[in-house]
């Protein structure tokens, strides 16, 4: 028994509250249980902990309460130049000054530690105490304390979360949100221009900040600013995650600039859509492990290793997800869920979850698989739905991606106090500022370039330079870098993250917009009359000017998820017996539910109002006349009633649902003149039989 | 250092769950880090946890998916002689066999541990391994195992969740909605009854369910049945946990017996509240310590230090409910918010949770706590919510309450497979099940007797054994008795307390329902039309009989609340301009909001909405007429407009509302007969003319 030396422990990463964040810490155990003395102090100090930590959980429910009454004041006074989140951001910033300097802890004995030398590190620890054996769980490597000159470095050790409750828990709820919240319609019409800018631009994005780092570190290391390891590995995955632009604030801000909706569903997809790359991005780069001695070498191989990580995680994490949806859709849709909303809300909402668990338990990207989760639900589940799910399942995640996402915010502000290893290098950081303007421009203007060529609805100039200043960084930028914590690049990087997460929400989220509305904004109304005068015109015939708009892999998927996808896995579209061969019939008939026939037009119509978070008030309205042709269904039903007889099922399925005459944009554009037109329909299966 | 030895840790209360339960294990960290080959191992094995542990709460996702299709089902084919939550135990049980028998796990090197002696038990302990030091947290106390014939002990254990989940994750919600979802009306008028069941009863049924189970331990200490020490503390802290009823299963049996409003009150308030009753009196069992050696003597100091603890507990944790309830109340009251539902949904989920972490920081009860704080915002803060944001809190916690419910109890049918330290006595059971029918009996009859006596609307001895027999356990009392399992006593009461809960709720739950309701429903429902025509009867000016009901503490209560209370808290009940004296005519102007004076009768109705979960169309629904009243509301107004010129506030109240004519249950009895009237409003804030 040689090193038992009692010593305080200063953890680099801390994991007090997760334990009771979700309030699970072990407490009053074994009361009424034959105790002896040490038995009873042990439960003193698990008691006293977890008061503590509810103590330490109810300081941020204070604080999210805080922010949730000064939004509202900012509301009502309409006073917006300050985004929700970056209120949130204050307040955390307030508390963790307050915990810092303002409050003095006294120091209890629940910190003292006991030290014995082993010689391996095994996940359990059995402790032999005067003959009682007690179990103790591996937390993770401790380091030396930075901290000893920091008065409360306990309490602040304890309000500091795991970082994995971040990728676990607020997380997926604010991803899978925004997948389910995406405008679906303009999402999949802009499809190859949003991955573009998902993919090719944050990868351009990433190793140009990474390149401009690795050359400000390299001036750093010269000048002997460098106070440790930083290798272009590590600029390379600075550049991943500072390269995730937050979709929330990109809402904020098109409330303000009246763009075009397909424009606006651009950025939107385009935010939604890096989160993800950013993260199995990331996971890559910490993936590249060249074999031999010098670990920081260029190594074809594992270069070759990586790129299958992130194509590999990325498309494993994709199929968990759009298999969750679709089971989901497949599910609500033969069952008679509907009559029960609150059965269905549960499923709906087990079964989303379930994508995640799915995901992790296979090594794939949970928080990615949800979001592919919330796209394939919205696409088609969504239909599947009764009224009253619809709005409680909507309700449902709105409500949870609000609470994560101020908790997150304010959670950032108390951080930059909180946290016991920040490193703040200035020319790190300048050159760090520098180089995410340069990465976002690299990303931006050249891809935009290219994308006009083939775009009939030009990205405009000014568009450009929005989306260039709108590029804010959020959550997941702050959850991927506080993720590790532990060497002196990793904390270089959190401590400069944090600063620019900060200024972009502050300054680009809150100043910026009135400003760019000012200037902009005139322009951009302009620009955005005359595109959609030609997308969106009261003629109902304009629709097909917008078939030429995509590149023919997405035309072809259009025509498929209209055809066949979606008739399968909803109630909606045209009948399955319509648009499969003649010799499908019987199978045909058994997937296609008697609703479809009925309510093909109207649960499409349905479809289209899932747009943005409609809960809101303030959210950017849909531009597109579809609400006036609700007015008058029946007066222009009969006036194309002679389109009924046509071959073309989409025209058809106008006649059909009456209200969705003048929905120009409502559909994906009509392959038919494109493509050899899908078999003509059975006529004893005509759907207009069950009209009548 | 000595004792550094390998051997297989076997925990007698698992918790390795908990951790991804919300899912924040210590996963892939570091991963970038200058890592030497001991933390990529260290890292794998964290990983194949992370990876195991999403796996096994995936296995209650899709227990979960799959007892909500099957509820579907059975509520499709109309087919209701099991209950939902029976059917989750049924599926439990399935799952836990499968893992016990159908399943083999290769015992992998996670498991092993190592141990090395020291002379206490720190809550962190600090290991030394070849110079990188790791940090590891005290889990609690392993005791010699009972499992090593059991094949797959270890992932066994996994599965099991710690003990306080059920405390802090998956009770709140459940005990927040029964408060939330508490027919208020008539939980109030007949509050005095509840009460005395509530706390007399159940404080019977403890004492006399302890002393049968002591004679029970006596008798098998004689005849050497008895494994280990059984105190009568034990005992006693046994009738405590199993004279908890479960309010769900309430709710379903009383589905199908077309009881009176009242006694249905009766019933489902006292199975509310015993949960509260037995939660803090088992904690003050356990906290009888006597001083002295021997520490299961009678000692009278001790005895009053646990009842000290009872009461101070009690009120200090239905204080914090009630404080935090009537804060929300204020808030939404003062400011707005009911322009943004989502805010204002968001701070009512926000101001509820804190009532919980509020009251375990301050040593009370949580639970308890968030028990009355769901009354107090069902009473006075729904009043203020907009309609999206009562309709929203109503579908969430209704949501997270249906979640909780079938999670414990599928996780109660797994548990009797894969819990590994059974102790099954047959003594015991039989002994139990005849103490925990003589406690219920002694709870009953007895109180029922004497509340009849001073009664109006008696309980009828058919009643009385619908009582008797609906006395079902549930998750209350499983959570009780799975918190502490470390000693045999604890044992043998899990064991047994588990074989109650399945009785009961299969058994109870399901087949005796349309028993009961064949048997005692005729006469149930005679009994009902005779108390309900009295109570109910068309000729408004009945309602006066309701007023003797109660005795003077509780007609006291019912004045001062509606004439202060509610016009204070809410934008409901008479304006305070007309209740106050007039000397506090400024503060009372001050205090009332200008809906206060428009939305008087209004908003009390829509108060006597929230009657139970409405979500449900199964419910029972309400039996007083005011939707009949409310189809006729203008017919009516005129035929009492002739009260509007008396001066009681409740009559005049008639006639602003226009709607509550002949709803002569919807308000606290009138106390005007009985008790001085409040004084005259002054003529200049007489709400008639704000009316016109």
């Amino acid at each position: 028994m040689t090193g038992c030396q009692r010593r305080r422990a200063s953890v680099s990463r801390a994991f007090m509250l997760p334990h009771l964040l979700c309030l699970m810490c072990f407490a009053v155990i074994s009361l009424a249980e034959n105790t002896e003395m040490v038995n009873v102090v042990t439960e003193r100090k698990a008691e006293e902990s977890h008061r503590q930590d509810s103590a330490n959980l109810l300081i941020f429910i204070m604080l999210l309460t805080l922010t949730i009454l000064t939004i509202w004041l900012f509301k009502h006074r309409r006073f917006r130049f300050l985004h929700e989140t970056g209120l949130a951001m204050i307040y955390g910033l307030f508390v963790g000054i307050i915990l810092r300097f303002g409050v003095h802890f006294p120091q209890d004995l629940n910190d003292v530690t006991l030290t014995c030398a082993m010689n391996s590190s095994p996940t359990t620890v059995l402790v032999n105490v005067s003959g009682r054996f007690y179990e103790y769980s591996l937390k993770g490597e401790v380091r030396d304390s930075k901290g000893h000159d920091v008065p409360n470095a306990e309490m602040l050790r304890k309000v500091t979360f795991d970082p994995e409750v971040f990728f676990n828990i607020l997380l997926p709820p604010i991803i899978f949100h925004a997948g389910y919240s995406l405008k679906r319609r303009h999402f999949f019409r802009n499809l190859g221009s949003i991955l573009s800018y998902a993919f090719v631009g944050t990868l351009t994005s990433c190793f140009v900040t990474g390149l401009v780092m690795y050359g400000c570190v390299v001036f750093m290391k010269v000048i002997g600013q460098l106070g440790g390891d930083f290798f272009f590995t590590d600029c390379l995955f600075f550049g991943a995650i500072v390269s995730a632009t937050d979709p929330v604030t990109v809402l904020a801000i098109f409330n303000e600039l009246k763009v075009d909706v397909d424009l606006y569903a651009l950025m939107f997809g385009e935010s939604v859509l890096n989160d993800a790359v950013a993260i199995i991005l990331s996971s890559s780069i910490v993936a590249y492990q060249p074999e031999g001695d010098n670990r920081h070498t260029f190594d074809g191989s594992a270069l070759l290793k990586s790129l299958g990580v992130f194509l590999g995680v990325f498309s494993g994490s994709f199929a968990m997800g759009a298999a969750t949806g679709v089971m989901t859709a497949l599910v609500t849709k033969f069952t008679k869920l509907r009559d029960f909303p609150l059965l269905e809300t549960a499923l709906f909402f087990l079964m989303s979850w379930s994508t995640f668990l799915l995901a992790e338990a296979c090594s794939f990207t949970g928080v990615v698989a949800v979001l592919f989760c919330g796209i394939t639900q919205a696409h088609y589940t969504y239909n599947n739905l009764s009224a009253e799910s619809k709005s409680r399942s909507k309700q449902l995640f709105e409500l949870l991606d609000f609470l994560a996402e101020n908790f997150i915010f304010s959670y950032m502000g108390l951080t930059l106090f909180s946290f016991q290893h920040h490193v703040f290098n200035p020319f790190f950081i300048i050159g760090a500022f520098l180089a995410i303007f340069l990465g976002r421009a690299a990303n931006i203007y050249p891809l935009s370039f290219l994308l006009n060529l083939g775009r009939k609805n030009k990205i405009a100039s000014n568009f450009q330079h929005v989306m260039m200043f709108s590029g804010l960084r959020g959550a997941m930028t702050f959850a991927l870098s506080i993720r590790d914590t532990a060497t002196y690049a990793r904390q270089l990087m959190f401590s400069t993250t944090l600063l620019i997460v900060f200024f972009t929400v502050w300054v680009c989220g809150g100043g910026t917009t009135p400003m760019l509305s000012l200037i902009v904004g005139v322009d951009t109304d302009q620009d955005n009359s005359v595109s959609s005068t030609h997308v969106t015109a009261p003629d109902g015939m304009t629709q097909r000017n917008t078939k030429h708009e995509s590149a023919w892999p997405f035309r072809l998927w259009y025509t498929f998820d209209h055809n066949y996808l979606k008739p399968f896995l909803t109630h909606s579209g045209p009948p399955l017996t319509s648009t499969l061969p003649a010799c499908c019939g019987p199978i045909a008939r058994c997937l296609t539910s008697s609703q479809a026939y009925e309510n093909a037009g109207q649960l499409h119509d349905e479809d289209t109002e899932l747009i943005l978070n409609d809960g809101s008030s303030l959210m950017y309205s849909d531009m597109t006349v579809s609400t006036d042709a609700h007015g008058m269904p029946t007066s222009q039903a009969g006036l194309y009633s002679l389109a009924g007889t046509s071959d073309d099922p989409l025209d058809r399925e106008i006649v059909f649902g009456g209200t969705r005459l003048v929905l120009p944009t409502d559909e994906p554009p009509d392959p038919l003149t494109s493509f050899p037109p899908p078999p003509p329909s059975p006529p004893l299966s005509d759907p207009l039989r069950h009209r009548v």
